[in-house]
């Protein structure tokens, strides 16, 4: 029989698959003799199960029957006792943390007759009251899917019948009314009365945490983060410990360091008497953790010694939750602490230096999007004309400018029109997730580093600034007033920097990243602690890895930016980006030539400025592969649009000259329907004669210029967009042969290897043969996804992308993150038969998968030599090389 | 040591690789006891050394000396003896038969001296300096490549300085005057004297046969017959024999049976006094065979018996070329011989009741491309007005109507520009292949069925009226007069008829051919010979195959068409072909639809007719599945185009209203740039609301209501261009609560398949996945190739397929003939690793390559249970099927 409830004493931290992060991590703190309250955690089989079938698996009924005996006996109390009542909270917990996506329900067990038993026990009949009316307040919610608008509006009704300001001021008598208006809630608005019974409010309570898996915003949350759908989540049912007991008591959140900055000690936030939910929903201010000590010395001491035991036992930073029940401290929480992407490198770093962990760990615990985060750019406030609006909790670094909006919708439809935005609000809380996605950054009046907004931004990697007290806001007239009445109202510009907590009135502008200015060569390692990282960590990355990383670069200066980035070489120059501007006119002319003489024209006007292209190129390459890349999209992209073209000839009429009809007519001529499909790549080289040899001529003769010259240019020729062995076979004959021309008139031989992109489909499927005339293969990812899939990036990305992802079609773009099954298969296929054919076959990838974390780990599996990414890329790619070397025990896995 | 050189007496027919056609048979006829001249044949081996090196191959040179020494023994002279010389022919053998294609050069071995001898020995000195005049001609044109219009010249010239009106009036000293200047014509034309060492001609005249490989008329034939360019030729040298000695001599042509009707009895031409080139070339008017019986009975009797032996040893017609020199019979060659498509059907039935061969073996003789030709249509003459020009011999069977026109130049040039035409010339020769293929058919005014147009026509299945010598052509004026003085200009329209011999003024009406209107019942078996012979054969290939057979067809008649044409089935209804006419505005109003009322309006409106559209397909198909595509084309294909729309709202000014605006919005909102590639197939289907549910449920309702009359619907519902197995399982979801509804609304059961297309790539890839939620499969090959490849066929057909065909990237355009290796291998792998996953998956295909012969037999291999065509090539697709089966030996592939 299947076994679906463990006690915390059966669990530990590995079991997260099957009892979630947190239901594993309260049985590895009860192993390690730490104070948590019993209780027990309910399988995610148990929960897949009732997704699956709607129902609760067989005997878990019985199961639940026999671990809450178990409890009541360890508590010395029966759950809903009308004395003495135990009380417990059901807690969601899957395997990855998704915070406050899911449910939880406090205070389960209450009832009209146990909140009497209660009040006696904890000699608190308010407390009884209020945790009787919240319990009510969350099962009506949680449970029964009631708008909680209801509740906040009865509270509030009592509140002014009362005119009382806050909710302490509301006293026993008042919350015991209250109880009753939310009993008749439940039953108007659920149609069946709240539940006395009280393990029928726990079977519900479990039932309704299954089902959160669900909801929306969870689904939502787990596309963004990538959490497989199919996980489920565990159950934890925890017996009640209460931080709201008096000044004795209170509750917080604390991280083992800071996860802001991943500087050493302890952080974290403490309210009084209070209960947890209290402080993560910000709702109240807190104190700093450091103030405990002045408020329970005990508590504060046995705290400390418990994070260094935990940060020690994990070997990473932890974020814990604790409550203290009159003067007793109860960990409620713990798990490996979120942290922003300067943490990461700085803490992972610092527990190398304290030998905790060593480098190849080390590279597990940083990512290249984190690395692609401290690589945003910066505000640069040492110009004029900088207003300060107010400075608050920089709770998730970054440097974000954009229009003030003050609701999510609102955020994400001008998010949609392309706008930048910054979302305003008092908090966050879950319904705010996709405004959170679409802005740019987030900025609240309420809540510290552990709000929903701080916690959220750090996972986004957004910038957010948090608890800016100064700000009133106005969400309803749509502005929030500062300091000195200064007003910004909806569609106003600010500039937020989650790394200092500054907030400015307008557009600032921003500067390189200190990470930036280090690979740019401009600053020194030992500059600070970050950039100190940030070497430490790219030098074992280095060392790890098995790929080389090259850059996608089409001129001087990007090579060479790409050079100081670390790229080992050029992976692709995409020559018609050469063909833009002023030469579109030759372009135009090669294409539209009449006569032998005319087009022969156009390529000889086109050779010299080829040339100094590719001189530049290979001079800033001097001594690495550049492989080039000969001419690749359709000839109609260097034509006059067609139909802004008919209009205007349409409204010219008669006035219309011969010249402009023959282009009128040769436009039609050359238009097709699917551009992507038509006359590009390797066909126009076999199509328009010289073209081919033009490009090849520029090409040697550059690279002989620069031989003479004493330099080493290692240049290569990629022919676009191959399909059959025969047409590498045709243009490799007539590249050689202009390499021998040139070589035979500069007197200087240069090596030029010739190889391929595998872009289409079908190349990848003859692989083999192409390779006995290739020299090398790159995959390009993008064109092959294109076909793949049998859809073009510009025609459906705006159009069915967004639906496939609600329907769970894909949950990323297969053109962001490459498509293992289907193109990634390919590739597979094609590398292994390409290198049977060719055992030196060289093989990369320059699509924009080359520049992507996850497709990165596929091209090592993948047994690639190289990916080749946009220059700013390369060293997320360098990092991302090195621990995909590492997970797969850095051996060679070709 | 290489063997490059075999003696006829070492070779048999076997051996075709080797020694090519020509030399198997020579060799084969040599054993078989028959009169042919001594000779040997240089392998292909050594013709493709030569072209691969452009040198012979080690030892070939001394090979030769000892077969040629064999050789002057067996004759008893030697090659180019001054008293009594050996002359040799050297002359090509490709593997595939290439009629005309390729050099012959005739009396190698005379020279200035040997001319002499040979005089004395045929005591015939015009005979003599003939022959020597005609080595120098031949190897000037063929060896030294000199234009042939300078001989041509010099004879003219000759003969008008005579008075002389034909070359036979031309006498010894005259053809010895001509040698000389010919001689003359070599040194000025080649740079080099005529060469007089017979060793030396040759070896230079096998070079020269070598290179004619690569003639372009030679590969411009290869493409067109698709024989692999790879396999070279081999060359036969031969004793000479003559039949130009006088009227004891002569020589013919012969089929062992009619090549145009397969009728019975022998059937040729004979020329006396004349060489082989000038009854192929049709110069002069040939009689016909039975006429030798009176010339020379000896000869006449010992043909018969060769041929009758021949036919007998081969098992087919046969087709030979024999001389008679002095009386005495010689076999030039034989093969089996090339037939009209007629002639193929009747032979191989003919065959088959004379015992010579089985069932099996006769479907081996017949292709679907004959079938296809049968069913051509015919002149329908029972109208007025029809007008006769002439009549003449019916050289390759069909109905032509086009304009005339009276070089290949002219026929290229306006076929290109989409005209019909028919190419009219005196006689044709390689140089008119062009011609020829761009023309309907073909006209000459001399030479018989064996002349060059005849069995060129033959071969291309081209209509062909030979020998019409009433006509007068003057290619100059490009003019013809006829009978009674009936001038036939350029433009002007003819209709030939190659079945009857009749040429008819102006364009004749066509009508069904008797093979269609017998699959049509309309004709029963026994209508003629013909219709019985492909009768027998197609109820054996039905009786062999294991492939059915379906139809795409999108309405009642077609589909009824399709079944009486032995369709199984419907394999493909394009529903998007239901929403063109009156109902295009309806499909506009739903795409562009404000809001879901008037959405659902014009779903409303659309589905009682797709109802009714289902209801006449399944009715007609009654009991037959019927597999239906929902709809799949990019949706402004039901818009108006951008460009023209651009256009006229630019014209149109201030005038345009808001609704033209809207218009013009929305069109270029939905505008794709690459149609082929965006929101189509299933992506449509989970966009637009309701349009899948509207399908379904017409097909579901029209299935249940002829159900409830009694019926045996069986449709079957396929998702396009599925890519992952979600989008295929929300679909099916989607279908089968339609489809569980309308059962539940009308109470009655219809079982339904839903399956896919498999036509993307991606989908081909991760087949084994889709198959778990796919009752079927079918493989769109046209669009799988069109993704494959990375090339739509609107685009790139126009533009640089031909460039690809000469450039031999492909031997055929994949959209026609399946490509093997690479769409050919994801079909394949698509199927295994399909059935893997679900072993009752219904595998078939509905890409125009269903009705390809070539494709069939892939699919066959393959394992397919179906192919699918359009109605008119289902008894094709049927036949090469049963053809493919056989080829298997009849089994099961799968």
């Amino acid at each position: 029989m299947s076994k679906f409830v463990y006690d915390f004493t059966e669990g530990n931290k590995d079991l997260k698959d099957l009892l979630g992060g947190k239901g594993a991590n309260l049985a590895e703190m009860t192993n390690l003799g730490l104070p948590v309250p019993p209780g027990f955690t309910i399988t995610t089989d148990a929960c897949r199960h009732y997704l699956d079938n709607g129902a609760t698996p067989e005997g878990l009924d019985k199961e639940v029957s026999k671990y809450l005996k178990k409890l009541e006996k360890n508590m010395g109390r029966k759950l809903g006792n009308a004395k003495d009542p135990l009380l417990v909270s059901v807690r969601s917990g899957a395997k990855f943390s998704m915070p406050g996506m899911m449910e939880t329900v406090l205070n389960i067990g209450l009832s009209d007759k146990s909140v009497q038993g209660l009040a006696k026990q904890a000699r608190n009949e308010r407390f009884a009251w209020d945790s009787y009316r919240r319990l009510i307040q969350m099962f009506g919610k949680t449970v029964l899917d009631i708008d909680g608008e209801h509740f906040e509006q009865a509270i509030e009704a009592a509140k002014t019948a009362k005119g009382a300001a806050t909710d302490a001021e509301l006293d026993a008598e008042d919350l015991k009314a209250l109880t009753t208006t939310f009993k008749g809630i439940v039953s108007a608005q659920a149609g069946i009365d709240f539940p006395q019974d009280p393990r029928e409010q726990l079977d519900m309570a479990v039932k309704a945490v299954f089902q959160s898996w669900n909801a929306d915003r969870a689904i939502l949350y787990r596309r963004q983060e990538r959490i497989p759908a199919g996980l489920g989540t565990a159950v934890n049912v925890v017996a009640m410990v209460f931080g709201n007991l008096g000044d004795d008591s209170g509750t917080g959140v604390a991280f083992t360091r800071d996860p802001a900055t991943g500087a050493q000690g302890v952080y974290g936030d403490y309210l009084t008497n209070a209960q947890g939910e209290d402080v993560v929903a910000g709702i109240r201010n807190t104190v700093p953790l450091d103030d405990l000590e002045k408020i329970d010395k005990k508590s504060y001491d046995q705290l400390m010694k418990i994070m260094r035991k935990l940060e020690n036992h994990y070997k990473d930073l932890c974020d814990i939750e604790f409550t203290i029940e009159r003067g007793k401290l109860w960990m409620l929480q713990t798990r490996v602490g979120k942290r922003t992407a300067a943490a990461a490198f700085r803490i992972a770093t610092g527990l190398v230096n304290e030998g905790v962990i060593d480098l190849d760990e080390a590279l597990t615990r940083v990512s290249g999007d984190e690395l692609a985060r401290l690589m945003f750019p910066r505000f640069d406030t040492s110009g004029e004309n900088i207003t300060t609006l107010t400075k608050a909790v920089n709770a998730s670094p970054g440097a974000a400018v954009g229009k003030v909006v003050f609701d999510s919708e609102t955020a994400v439809k001008l998010a949609g029109a392309g706008e930048k935005v910054i979302l305003v609000r008092r908090e966050t809380n879950p319904d705010d997730l996709h405004g959170m996605i679409a802005a740019q950054g987030v900025l609240t009046s309420r809540g510290g580093k552990t709000s929903h907004a701080a916690v959220v931004a750090r996972g986004m990697g957004k910038t957010c600034v948090c608890g800016a007290e100064e700000l009133e806001i106005d969400a309803v007239a749509k502005r929030l007033t500062g300091p000195d009445g200064v007003t910004v109202s909806e569609g106003d510009v600010l500039s937020i920097d989650g790394t200092s907590g500054l907030v400015y009135l307008g557009e600032v502008p921003v500067s390189a990243s200190n990470v930036v200015q280090y690979f740019e060569g401009e600053l020194a390692p030992d500059t600070d602690d970050l950039v100190q990282a940030v070497h430490t960590i790219m030098s074992h990355a280095d060392a790890a890895r098995r790929l080389s990383v090259h850059a996608n670069a089409d001129n001087g200066p990007d090579c060479a930016r790409a050079r100081r980035f670390g790229a080992g070489g050029v992976g692709l120059v995409r020559t018609e980006h050469m063909f833009l501007g002023e030469r579109r006119q030759l372009v135009e002319d090669l294409i539209l030539a009449e006569s032998d003489d005319d087009r022969q024209k156009a390529l000889d006007a086109l050779e010299p400025m080829q040339r100094g292209d590719f001189t530049e190129i290979l001079d800033a390459m001097d001594g690495l592969p550049v492989t080039i890349r000969l001419i690749d999209p359709p000839l109609h992209e260097f034509l006059p649009d067609l139909t802004e073209l008919s209009v205007t000839m349409a409204l010219k009429g008669d006035k219309a000259t011969a010249a402009d009809r023959r282009l009128l007519e040769e436009v039609r001529r050359l238009h097709e329907q699917n551009p992507m499909l038509g006359l590009r790549g390797v066909r126009l080289a076999l199509h328009i004669r010289g073209l081919l040899e033009m490009q090849v001529r520029a090409i040697t003769e550059a690279a002989a210029d620069l031989a003479k010259a004493g330099k080493t240019p290692k240049p290569e020729i990629m022919i676009p967009l191959v399909a059959t062995v025969q047409e590498m076979e045709i243009s490799k004959e007539r590249v050689e042969k202009i390499i021998a021309e040139v070589e035979a008139e500069t007197g200087t031989r240069v090596e030029i290897p010739v190889g391929t992109m595998i872009e289409t489909p079908r190349a990848a499927t003859v692989a083999g043969e192409i390779a006995r005339s290739a020299a090398f293969f790159s995959f390009g990812t993008n064109d092959l996804t294109q076909m793949t899939w049998g859809f073009s990036r510009d025609d459906v990305e705006g159009s069915f992308f967004s639906r496939y992802i609600d329907l769970g079609v894909f949950g990323v773009s297969p053109f962001e993150t490459i498509d293992r099954d289907g193109v990634g298969r390919l590739v597979r296929q094609a590398a292994a038969e390409g290198r049977a054919a060719r055992p030196d076959l060289h093989l990369g990838i320059c699509g924009e998968h080359g520049g992507d974390p996850q497709s990165v780990w596929f091209f090592h599996e993948a047994g690639l030599d190289y990916v080749s990414c946009s220059p700013f890329r390369v060293p997320v790619a360098r990092l991302e090389a090195g621990r995909a070397a590492v997970a797969s025990g850095g051996s060679d896995t070709r």
